[in-house]
């Protein structure tokens, strides 16, 4: 994370090459993991991605719902949704961080935090082909867990009004910071306390909405995420 | 969040009014909340803030710690950060969310999350007064928790290696998502299940360096962490 400001944040990337110089993590190198499989992990922990364009008006971050291949990305929000409209065919950057814990050093210049992250930078493309376009939306309504196959088909009039884009995963790179902080070897012996706090988060019970009818039954994946940890992969 | 296209997405906004055009929400509409206390109440729910920057190789979305006061806020790193030398006197957008669940239609289509966001727009600007720079550290620090007074004291040489740029909140909207999908009304007495998921996020126990002397004792307010939800304002 940016505000990881150790100085032994050097070191060497892990195995994987970065694929472009935009990608490569200059702060906290050693943090930084280029296989395609550090880059899954981190987006199948995540649940929202922070998108980034650059408009007219200034860059805008928005925080959108995501699905992912193995190949690209995908974002969805309604054809009305301006920002995204916007990021078609433009340079875009997807960020997915998931939160795991806070490091506090014994000087608060270490103080960090525990989180897993990955940058994407990329062209945006709408999917357009009607197949595609249905099978991204029910990576996107699947990322976390298993419903689209036991919700209402959807219409055609809904396929419609929701617009996908997708991003291609081959410019990304991917960080995770575990661990306490590193202090200052002065300091180590000293009298202030340094360490981490961890943050668990996890899903509560289903919550019906009002208006069922008696005897909708609940549906078995949207049921079983009670007592689960969120940021662990979904089934997709 | 974007990816909430339900039909039935509009309205008025509440009742203060967006400081500009380009913080007007027009997706969700009715979920726009534009006074500086419904601004201030989401950034201090939340935890790490993202920073989106242009730059000639495209936009970067940047997760940060942040911290604030009534005017500005406030984002940390080194002054090694490219991309956060790269935004000061440039135009940024900063993004905060926090989400507290899942909603599930009855169709695909209205699925959405449970969220609080706020989204900020404005020009960067590096804090230089070297006491607003160090008021504007304790701000970051203590922005979940109050730990700077009770860390060994910060040199000068740590002050001058951090960078804080800040950003005027005087550009911002919040939106705030809860409740239960609002399903088509055609589906209201069918046979599929619609409702949400809340989503838990609490503090464990602190885990203390392993160099950590004996006696060394836990500082209380990150000790006071321990079973204490995530996402509820902390002690600047």
């Amino acid at each position: 994370m940016a505000e990881d400001t150790t100085t032994t944040d050097q070191g060497l990337p892990a195995e994987a090459a970065p694929a472009s110089d935009r990608v490569l993590l200059r702060r906290g190198a050693h943090l930084g993991r280029y296989a395609a499989a550090d880059v899954a992990a981190v987006l199948d922990a995540g649940v929202i991605a922070h998108v980034g364009v650059s408009t007219p008006a200034g860059p805008v971050v928005i925080p959108m719902a995501y699905g992912r291949d193995d190949e690209r990305i995908y974002l969805h929000g309604s054809v009305a949704n301006a920002a995204l409209r916007a990021a078609d065919g433009q340079d875009v950057c997807v960020t997915v961080t998931v939160v795991d814990g806070l490091i506090f050093g014994r000087s608060a210049f270490h103080n960090s935090m525990q989180y897993r992250s990955v940058i994407i930078r990329g062209q945006a493309e709408r999917v357009r082909d009607s197949a595609a376009h249905v099978r991204a939306l029910q990576l996107v309504s699947n990322h976390v867990t298993a419903n689209w196959h036991t919700a209402r088909p959807a219409t055609d009039a809904e396929v419609r009004q929701t617009m996908v884009i997708s991003v291609p995963l081959d410019e990304a790179s991917a960080k995770v910071r575990e661990g306490g902080p590193i202090d200052e070897p002065g300091d180590v012996d000293g009298p202030f306390w340094g360490g981490s706090v961890p943050i668990s988060t996890t899903f509560g019970q289903p919550v019906g909405s009002p208006d069922l009818p008696a005897g909708v039954a609940p549906r078995a994946a949207i049921e079983g995420l009670a007592g689960r940890p969120v940021h662990v992969p979904g089934r997709r």
